[in-house]
């Protein structure tokens, strides 16, 4: 019997135990032997779980037990997550985690630390629930250079964004129905502000570059601004509004660009068919071509399933074949996000539209007008722009209500 | 130095040399050596290629040479596919191939040869080209039990599909275009009477269940018949018409079914946007929800691509360690086709409507007219219906010019 531990009895916890009772018979097959958990951290009591007598409040109890051989740490945050994970791979024990804070945060060192120990670091669900992502990174994709990255990484918004198009309600409405549905937190900053959705890009971007770069070298906009009348402007122009986390290599100059921003996906890419709390990450290799995982990227069951496929990985010795991450915590080569050129969707009332669509075709490379009949609107896809010329463009065309980056392809 | 070698230089042979060259760096570090093409087995001679020298026309100078550790066949066809694999896993040689048709045919046999033989046999790039779908199955997927698989997987008929969805054109112009650009044979049967689709389809299903089923217990039924009628009231309905490749698999009661047809899916699920010659692979299980594998399937670099990774994968030891699937060659459980419920569109010219409706709705459990304002023509998603009753409707509502089933949720 192989035992692992739990930190952290919450939803993902949870669901680890449901998720190893469940598969009981798969599991034992592919590990060649039946798994136990032997212990749960947490802080709370369970009196009513049939668990209840394997919780403990001591990390030191799982540290010093050497029938523990794999830790699943669900617990999120940085700490403690990050000094437990350090402690148990110091004592020998391989970690599994969901948490992406900790792995956009300290993935370099603690993917350090298991080498030093030889033990095992690894964090599929850290990224898209149970869509299989880490995996084809350091295994099928390993071979080609992946160039670029692009990811609806965080089913919140991607809920919040589907009702607004669908129901053309505001972001307040949708967001409310969000929280009410359990889909979005009573503080959802982390969410509509990009923050998850960031730390999820610079994972990826660090296994396809061995790059983790600090968390000010990849950018984030909020999704808070988006309104009714862009998604009916994304629509009329044959795409959708979603907030994309885009990574860009250019492995021949060494230089990597991250960001998290609303964008206009056109509908030839899949990633603008992508509703509800579905994630999808779409990646673009030179051999490969375009390859996109999709699926449910949050949620109990899927993200335990992907910490149980870690944890039989470990077991199973399959992990220990397979090419580890290296990640290199650097901002070296980091681009500048105010330098990064984009086309733009712009909505604005300007005093007169002529005027305006003069400046535009004298100032821009590219001006597609989207609408200009709704009375004082005109809605034009421009550029491309870095951020200081964007920002020229709109002080010249009047009240700007809307500015929003289009998509580019790789 | 590791050596390989390869066998038929034809559109994936010759990607794979060119692939080695491509990503040397990234395989040497994932190998921890070089590889090395030493022979191609081929029928023909190529002296204008820079690996002219390294060209044999006997296999046994591959069987003979114990350099040789791995080797990619990519010739196609059963035979003597089968046979040279054979031969060469005795002689102690790993074999990587592309070909699904001998993976569809003689894959239990192949697998159990390779254990027997203490060596590897892999298939990564037999089923959506260069997506990784083959290894998700036997690693990240392996833990769930997955009870439904639905794949676009042939290039061709989407390409077709898609072009006589946007342009309205028949199924004659469609396929006369794509056999301009060379993305259909100049005999197109195995790709549009579905036999391509359901090699592949075999395949994923021997993954998920063990059972690699005999060729006549899995259904394929022609795409030829796909009319821009049918396309465009596949749209006023809310979806497409796709050539799906299903496997539907009952672990409980052992039962299993796989069928290609045509089939309306809705832009709910995400294959309906799959267009060009992209595949997708979507698989549902009880964990994981559903989780779809997008990308190029097929293509001289996407293919290679998944054939070098295969090789990397046995030359750097991960394969070892992974879980290699065995299959059962059984028609045990097998649903005959004649027994599945489906709804179908109808699209039929009564010689009364009224009459023709009165039928359905005292027939069928479901009626949804798509239109019945074109004189004369009827088109309604009715059912469901087997085979049998779904025959006994069309005789009964006239003139009937298609028939076309609805693609089923999990």
């Amino acid at each position: 019997m192989k035992h692992i531990a739990i930190i952290g009895y919450g939803v993902v916890g949870g669901g680890i135990t449901a998720v190893i009772e469940e598969n009981k018979a798969f599991i034992e097959r592919m590990v060649g032997d039946c798994v136990n958990v032997k212990y749960i951290l947490d802080l709370r009591e369970f009196p009513d779980s049939p668990y209840g007598d394997r919780v403990v409040h001591d990390i030191e109890t799982l540290i010093d037990d050497r029938d523990i051989s794999v830790v699943c740490e669900t617990m999120g945050g940085s700490h403690p997550a990050y000094e437990y994970s350090v402690a148990l791979m110091r004592s020998g024990k391989s970690v599994v985690t969901s948490n992406k804070e900790v792995v956009a945060s300290f993935g370099d060192e603690l993917l350090r630390c298991a080498a030093e120990n030889g033990v095992t670091y690894m964090f599929e669900a850290s990224v898209g629930g149970g869509i299989p992502v880490i995996r084809p990174f350091t295994t099928s994709l390993a071979g080609d250079s992946i160039g670029k990255i692009d990811g609806i990484l965080n089913g919140t918004t991607n809920y919040i964004l589907t009702r607004m198009k669908e129901s053309g309600c505001s972001f307040e409405e949708a967001l409310s129905e969000a929280q009410t549905l359990g889909y979005a937190e009573r503080n959802p900053t982390n969410d509509v502000d990009g923050i998850d959705s960031k730390r999820k890009i610079m994972i990826l971007a660090a296994l396809a570059s061995g790059k983790l770069v600090d968390n000010d070298c990849a950018y984030a906009e909020t999704m808070t601004k988006v309104s009714a009348a862009d998604n009916k402007a994304a629509e009329k122009w044959g795409g959708a509004v979603k907030l994309v986390a885009s990574a860009v290599i250019d492995h021949a100059n060494d230089k990597l660009a991250l960001y998290v921003c609303p964008q206009f996906v056109p509908f030839s890419c899949p990633l603008a068919h992508i509703s509800d709390v579905y994630n999808g990450v779409m990646v673009n290799s030179p051999v490969t071509g375009d390859v996109m995982f999709y699926g449910r990227g949050a949620g109990r069951f899927p993200t335990a399933g992907a910490v149980v496929d870690d944890v039989c990985a470990i077991l199973s010795g399959a992990a220990a074949a397979e090419t580890t991450p290296v990640f290199e915590k650097t901002s070296r080569g980091a681009v500048p996000f105010a330098e990064l050129k984009f086309e733009y969707y712009v909505r604005t009332r300007p005093e007169s539209k002529s005027d305006a669509l003069e400046f535009l075709n004298s100032t821009c490379g590219k001006v597609q007008v989207i609408d200009s009949e709704d009375s004082g609107v005109l809605e034009a896809i421009v550029g491309e722009a870095n951020l200081d010329e964007i920002r020229h463009i709109c002080d010249n065309i009047g009240a700007v209500e809307s500015v929003i980056r289009v998509w580019k392809n790789a």
